[in-house]
């Protein structure tokens, strides 16, 4: 069993990670582009280097495990085409970024002729996952993933990671649940701007306060909307919502012909640029903000 | 300061209020149209009564308090008429029960000609609240308010219940977070069934329970959704979704001008009566069995 991985890929999250896996005795060898990242997770105790061929030669282990937390598409194809050359068969690719399930499938096969396992993990958390964990939902090789389970144990709170097919299987997951997050957030800036909306002044970060300890819709998102609604910047916060993986979300929903339509107004709400629902917009705006270090524009 | 209530509705919220009520050294004198659920609370504490004018008789405080949880409509309403010929000057009826706002505001209008003091107050919590803490949403005279604040410290988890306004504002936010109850238990639902149409088996209440604790979307609802896909008769719940509140939800936003089209997706579903999205409506029905009691039909 693995107790040591390559980490690529050094953003919000791959960093986190990093040092989540480096607090619970895994051995992480780290590449990033820029070297400020490298030296930055080495000064915590991660072992740096300088290119993918130096990453993969400081790994120990016989069976190598090297894990992508790199933005999707691209950068991520391109990454995986050069592991494949100079990984050995028997070694492990995981691919943790967001990504559409059927890219998990391809870069499934294209790892099968080379003899090299492919997982693909979803990872759930944000910026928050470093203190309370990342949730983790996996695909791939069902026997072999009780080789990278103590990575996932160290990553993942306790019951917060889970098998769930072959490849593809975590990516398909992981969009559902982005799905649901959606809805979610989209749930709670109706809400807002319901209150908002009132003949008398609802103090509207009460609100969502009393609603966090125990009531039916208590949840880290409504938390995190009571801290958003505090920040003293909140009036600045431009109603836009940058997601990148509405595209992806929206081709996982066609694909399995699911009936969705709560989801569907989420997402032509965070498409429309007009000046309503203002309010509304500026509350997922500022969450997404609050959980993930998405940036807002002012 | 009150320390004694009077309480009328023994049904599934007002039984585990009274208890909640009494474990916290309030003393509650019950009164519940069948004398069964009377003799059940008295036996943990509370004083029993055969009629709303020994409710009355026996509560000792100088300013004396009435909690309802009663069915809203004609119920309540009926209740409230009586109790204004019963109480005096300065008593105060406090109505929990989810109503529509507008209706307390009749209310207050009725209590105030007779110098009595109304409160509307939204609980949320379900039939858990016994044990987490109910939250509470209050409406009303804000100066008085402290003298029943502690019921609500009594009743209500650290930071779970807070005044919002005038007569109404209570009710209104409790309807505000139904409104994204509904919301959430839509999302939940299209996502359960996008996890069940995928080409791979998806274990669904594996999924759900890797959400539950650190996922973005990690939430009450999401851990009892775990457990309702877990239940035995899971499959064999009928997917109607009975809901009391829809009526009163939908005239609340409309009163408001509030733009809220995912909860309309989810009033829509609500009222399909077609064979459309079965799974779906089976989740909503059985997990809104799992925090409310609600029946489900077999």
């Amino acid at each position: 069993m693995v107790k040591e991985v390559g980490m690529i890929g050094l953003g919000r999250m791959g960093m986190g990670m990093s040092q989540r896996l480096l607090k619970h005795k895994i051995r992480v060898v780290a590449y990033n582009r820029s070297s400020d990242k490298v030296n930055a997770i080495a000064r915590k105790g991660a072992v740096g280097s300088s290119s993918v061929s130096d990453l993969i030669s400081k790994l120990k282990s016989k069976r190598k495990v090297v894990w992508l937390m790199l933005p999707a598409g691209k950068v991520t194809d391109d990454m995986i085409k050069r592991l494949l050359k100079e990984l050995g068969k028997g070694d492990i690719i995981i691919n943790g970024a967001n990504s559409l399930y059927k890219n998990a499938e391809r870069h499934d096969k294209l790892c099968k002729q080379k003899g090299i396992v492919f997982f693909d993990i979803g990872v759930s958390g944000g910026t928050h996952g470093l203190k309370n964990g990342y949730t983790l939902m996996i695909g791939g090789n069902k026997k072999l993933f009780r080789e990278i389970e103590p990575l996932c144990k160290a990553l993942a709170p306790r019951k917060g990671y889970g098998y769930f097919g072959p490849a593809g299987s975590g990516h398909f997951v992981k969009s559902v649940h982005n799905i649901i997050e959606y809805v979610y957030l989209e749930g709670i800036a109706e809400g807002v701007e319901l209150l908002d909306n009132f003949k008398h002044d609802i103090d509207l970060a009460k609100a969502t306060e009393v609603w966090g300890p125990a009531s039916v819709i208590n949840s880290w998102l409504i938390d995190l909307t009571t801290k958003a609604l505090r920040r003293k910047d909140f009036k600045k916060i431009k109603p836009d919502i940058g997601s990148v993986t509405i595209k992806e979300l929206e081709e996982t929903r066609k694909s399995v012909k699911g009936y969705a339509p709560a989801f569907g107004v989420a997402v032509k709400v965070r498409k429309d640029k007009s000046k309503k629902f203002t309010l509304g917009k500026r509350v997922i705006a500022a969450v997404r903000n609050e959980f993930g270090g998405h940036k807002v524009r002012k």
